[in-house]
């Protein structure tokens, strides 16, 4: 319960994480919330999949995303596993607050913004439809959690069916200075990122982080495209870590060596529905989590669909060692 | 705030209201929830508007509907509002507990269970689609909140964009021994109710308290067709209370001639989005509740529809004085 | 089949109907397809109907509509019927054609405008959702049919999913001068009315007819809202061309006492789905159309429907004798 | 023009191509529609096109598919590419008849097997939701074309919105024995292949042939499940072809290095939207087609998605000289 944690002490030993600007760079792990068998919250795990992240080199976390069952949590929780994966972590954390209204946007954007995050994360509601709709929606929600909180606009028709064009996009960067990040999860993407850039050599949009998500599935070419990184769930952080390293480099055959050499794993877990079953099946199969179960509802993982993920893990541990479990 | 709240007494001074079964009868209320213009809940209002309901003759309340903005308050507002009109009312309460996930339904069905409601009503997750998801998420709902506790199963097909047939609702009241009522809202759903009728007189389906929605659109006929009552929150709820009353004496050109009435005023209240504007306008007049404000994201009643609503109201009154405002 | 119909004669005795225009005002009766029993086009009922019509003062027809079957039709039949309303009318004809994609709404609109249409109606595709996909979708359909063929925009959204704000609508307008109306079903859409000719009075939208369809259900209401008049299938357009007139002439006691007779009985016809099946049924039995078959998938109206049906129409006849029916 | 096409002479030279069956196995191209610049079809190209796929090995061809843009065609359009196909190909065809209402599917597909098509394939409605309402369209559907004509039943949610669960699935095969086969494109899919299969040998589903689509995505995996082959338009056809005869022989490895090869360029022309201008280009690029044009509304390939596509096929050509152009 959150009443009963200690809070101060931690807090005062914690070394103050980057802020997150529009200037944030990098590869940002979507965390799923770690449970036990009996549906209860794994604390403990908590801990570790943080470590787990650090150690993968990783620029910061996202908590409380569609992919951390954020919706299947209650109020109470929430505020719990905030407060223990900021008290763990020494990198940023932005917290996603999507919520139906927004008086319970604002408590949750009001308890991650005390217990030490840097940011928040608002997708649309599903049923907004027109240009005004969306836009209106994001100014509301900035005056819900207040105009001081930075936060990340996610963009993610496949799931929200929420379609943005980039002129949307554009409005509400312009209209909000808080805006200070977009998590791009359009599919496909790969133009939306080409016209945001080209906004801002026009002069007509202002600075703005561009982390992209979907499992990473076009990560090798969204670098290119103009994007600051990744923010998505991969269960190999390290992966994403490298590949946005050696665009920065330069090094693009070695870039698209390692990529090329994940896709086939990468693809099976960026299954809508089934991938969070592989994604923590593999988390804990590094030992990243405990146990990977879900909260209902929540689809589990067969025997075969373990086979071929097994499978998929022993060809990529050809090329990269660390996909080696045993 | 729910912790200054003084329970005890107000408690042990409450006469037990009747429980809500497959047997009930009659006209819930489904009431709004009242705010103030800055968008506070308006507590005092709560217990005006309690005691208005009382006053038309309802048998029933349902508080926390999507027409009560549920999903605008926080999980503290929903408690504390719970507790003020089960605190103020002497007849039973139903409590929706709809929410994207079963532990914020479980949190809240136990709040309001324990603050003395009679039951909850539940409303299916938008994105469900075939027979078999709707059939398990509720299922799991009744896990979640406790197969003790009466349920209410919300069908509104036109808002939730889930539709259930005949045949579903009926696997669901089988199998789910605590589902006591059908809060029918389908459109078109007469046939329906002939559905689920004949579903019991040939011995397939148990009985099962049917009491429609709509703003009463259609409750001219469908108390013929076998309904058992109106839950909805039609401004002039003594008129649901007199139509029900005069089908159940058999009455049926009194029962047309007062419907009739009040149809085109009805008919306009019951326009998506703006009829919550309408209602709580003419609820305001009535002087059931202080100020008619919704919370944001919410419709305004512009000075054209007003003058609308007077007009209809003033004919409304030439043949039902209660209509008579000033 | 349409080869064998002799066109030229009936053609030259046709007088000519008036031209649709931005101009036009009243009312467009939206035509059923009369089938036979057997599904098969009832092309001696359509001349009855286009009589029925002609005889109840509505000032032209709108054919090939959702309520007229038409995705139900196949491309010939489709033009046999256009051509055989067209040499039965004397009063301008549209002609709906939207399609999945451009070159059947081509084909079918020059079909249209070679068998002596006045103008075509056009409904977004179900797929679009922002503001630039609706407008480029308008755009190109004109491209597609020729900037020469007036046509109607069709704003529907309970039906189509497509949310058309005023300002798109206004976009659509303004890009496209051979947009020359509104079919507005918009529900609610009173505010839509008055926005758009706001839009007009400040001068940044063009003239711009405007009918109003959603069966009349708020026909009342629209026309002192700006609506010139309506589109709908209302199975009694005597009354609508009567309230339209009474608009008119500002005779708004006389109106609302008409228009609320019907109430009961339109609204019955006004429900989705079953509405349609309600509207053949007294096309039917006013002698209109031989027979009120749906081709499949459809809805048929039960032995209580009917009943429920010719009770309202026996309460709507003490009121307004053109509803006995004997 | 259709009616320009001498038909006897070729209809009797050519060889008649398997039946497609219920044991039908093996890889169905899926083929787009070529297009001119002007967006005339071209015919040329079609011819072209049979014979790539013929070379290619593929076991039948299916035309007018959603990737066939058959929407955007009029109904004489796709008689005359019917028409041409089949009578180019000496392998089975089957042809796309989805379709707003049945009267045009009946027409398509009875020009279709006129014509020399083996079979015709229908996806459902967008609109359809409950189980019963899927189940009775495919009913209704078969009554429309005939029962003597054997049809593929496409499952594809991802663009219709229609969730189809396995014993939906099993209905339509059991209550329609002119139901051949399985157009499996639901994502995630693999468990559907391995329930349906499970139904199989459980004796309550008669045999069914599965082809799986969605470009190919996990074609590695969907043959192990107990997939027939592949039906999807992916360009390299021959490597559906290979992965297919690998899986048939055990030759995992092979498989999958095979695939794995293909995965970065496959997964960059599964995109939805844009997939198709990148499968169109390819295949231009290849001699199949002589203009990657497409239909408005239709996603154009911009220079540096070209560039994209560029790198993809020359980091393939290294492991699979095919992708060598030049």
């Amino acid at each position: 319960m959150p009443g009963t944690i200690v809070f101060g002490a931690a807090e005062t030993a914690r070394t103050m994480p980057m802020p997150v600007t529009s200037k944030t760079r990098g590869v940002f792990a979507i965390a799923p919330t770690p449970f036990q068998v009996d549906g209860r919250v794994d604390f403990d795990s908590i801990d570790r999949m943080v470590d787990f992240y650090q150690a993968g080199g990783v620029d910061g976390l996202t908590i409380l995303g569609i992919m951390g069952e954020a919706p299947k949590l209650d109020s109470e929780e929430a505020a719990a596993i905030v407060q223990r994966v900021v008290r763990r972590a020494s990198m940023p954390v932005i917290v996603g607050v999507s919520a139906p209204g927004f008086a319970a946007m604002r408590s949750l954007s009001r308890t991650a913004m005390e217990a030490g995050a840097e940011a928040v994360m608002i997708a649309p509601l599903p049923s907004l439809r027109t240009d005004e709709q969306i836009v209106s929606y994001f100014s509301q929600a900035c005056d819900a959690i207040g105009h001081d909180v930075p936060f990340v606009l996610q963009d993610y028709p496949l799931t929200l069916s929420v379609i943005m064009t980039p002129s949307v996009i554009r409005r509400i960067v312009e209209e909000n200075p808080s805006c200070v990040m977009l998590k791009h999860e359009d599919w496909p993407g790969l133009e939306k990122i080409s016209a945001l850039r080209g906004f801002q050599k026009e002069g007509s949009m202002r600075e703005l982080c561009i982390l992209c998500g979907n499992g990473g599935l076009f990560l090798d070419f969204e670098t290119a495209r103009g994007a600051d990184g990744a923010m998505t769930g991969y269960a190999f952080p390290e992966m994403l870590v490298d590949v946005v390293r050696l665009a920065g480099s330069g090094e693009r055959e070695a870039l698209h060596d390692l990529y090329d050499a994940h896709l086939p794993y990468l693809r099976y877990e960026q299954q809508p529905g089934v991938g969070l079953a592989v994604r923590k099946y593999v988390m804990m199969r590094r030992g990243a989590i405990a146990c990977d179960a879900q909260r209902r509802p929540g689809a589990g993982l067969g025997a075969t669909a373990r086979a071929e993920v097994e499978f998929l893990l022993s060809r990529l541990a050809r090329h990269d060692p660390r996909a080696r479990l045993d």
